[in-house]
């Protein structure tokens, strides 16, 4: 856990004035593993940049990714009572605070880099992508298809995670770039998509692993019948498709424009989670 | 109805991908009166620049509203099946799907703006203003205040209405002025806050008249025991409320640093409404 990073955020929501939504937003981003933000961090001092630098970049995107959550938990969605190992934001707060205070989080996501003091240039820059990739080229449009599709192939399911998962992903790729004035969009576009897979593989498995392990509680994604990797794939399969992305990805990061140490750092512990 | 703005609407919303997501955004975009749009247009003209390079701050706070009023009719909000005439956005396509064109509307507001080819200092200062007056400084905050008040005084009145209403107000005055080069937020954040609870005193006025037309159904806001200034006066008292912000607003604006003649224009339209 960065310490640093987790002090800027309470100083930063604690600024809001004293009202239940403020409350909502500071329990809903807690608890986080903020591992969106790591890597904004990860590439920003692979550009030769200080991590505190990346902070707002990096507390935007939790905000979105923490919004994204408390509207996918709704019943209206994915009907979800738990997050995090407590009670969802609309059972801890009621539905109508929750809409609401993901609401709020996904404004003052844009706020909190609209008011960053970056140059203006970046900041414009760092808000297009962010709200390209969170909207309708991006994780909206993603889950629209994954509360629509019930199942489909290989390439359905790619589009979903690309979208949905990937949009968060691409964002964490871009913004660390803006902030070191490159401009390389592909290059970080497809990092984050090639990220996003193996994190959606990831989490798809251990969901599926974790609610074996429960006494057999039939809690999973995928025997609940959503659509996930594991529709496509038994565990050995899937486990040998991460492995082959992993590699893949090692070999994409030979050609970085940037000093990939810290993000190979991060990655291995991605791996090994 | 100004149609080039409203050609200028389509257009955009036609560029998104097609799924059901956006033909419920462009079914909610329809119809509306733009009155926060117009007014954006009326200052930009006093500041002598064309009406069409304030389409894009145009458009984005219509999308703002949009999202705004899908959100505020879900069954968990103020659960209302009809807008403008025809079935809310969750009666047309389902909760899930209103969520997430709330949603939608919400971020791609911020992408028009960002990807609106404006000077980059221009643009970083529209969404600062935006983010602020449509989160926890206004829109957000003075909805929440409106869920969880049934009743108060003038003064808790005037919070809950210079939040949720004024908000939006508040925007439609300060991007023209940005678009203009100028400095000037105090003027025109009290510019918005005058129009801003000028529109919602008539709103609540026209809301009981027209459900005391409708014989006898009560369907009013005030009726339905929701705060409003109706809470407070009664109709006659209001229209005298409302005469008296009408003079002060006149008097505000010899004050203003642009050409008031059109902005007075649309006033009058609006007093005669």
């Amino acid at each position: 856990m960065n310490r640093e990073f987790e002090r800027y955020i309470a100083e930063k929501l604690s600024l809001y004035q004293d009202c239940i939504v403020k409350d909502a937003m500071i329990y809903c981003m807690d608890g986080g593993k903020r591992f969106r933000p790591r890597i904004i961090f990860a590439i920003a001092k692979g550009f030769g940049l200080a991590e505190e630098q990346a902070y707002p970049l990096g507390l935007a995107l939790e905000m979105i990714q923490s919004y994204s959550l408390i509207h996918d938990d709704l019943p209206a969605m994915d009907n979800d009572d738990f997050r995090r190992g407590k009670p969802s934001c609309h059972k801890a707060f009621g539905e109508d605070i929750a809409i609401l205070t993901g609401d709020a989080l996904l404004t003052e996501s844009f706020n909190v880099i609209a008011d960053s003091g970056l140059e203006p240039r970046i900041i414009a820059k760092c808000i297009s992508a962010l709200s390209h990739y969170a909207g309708m080229q991006g994780m909206v449009y993603g889950q629209m298809l994954d509360v629509q599709a019930e199942k489909g192939d290989l390439s359905d399911l790619e589009i979903i995670q690309d979208h949905k998962t990937g949009g968060l992903f691409k964002i964490s790729c871009l913004l660390p770039m803006y902030l070191a004035d490159k401009n390389d969009e592909e290059y970080f576009i497809n990092l984050g998509r090639r990220i996003g897979i193996i994190f959606q593989h990831q989490d798809d498995l251990f969901d599926l692993l974790r609610s074996k392990d429960d006494f057999g509680k039939s809690t999973s994604d995928a025997q609940n019948g959503k659509f996930t990797a594991l529709s496509l794939y038994n565990i050995d399969e899937l486990q040998m498709v991460l492995d082959d992305k992993f590699a893949e990805l090692s070999e994409y990061l030979k050609k970085a424009p940037f000093d990939t140490s810290y993000l190979l750092e991060l990655l291995q512990e991605l791996k090994e989670r």
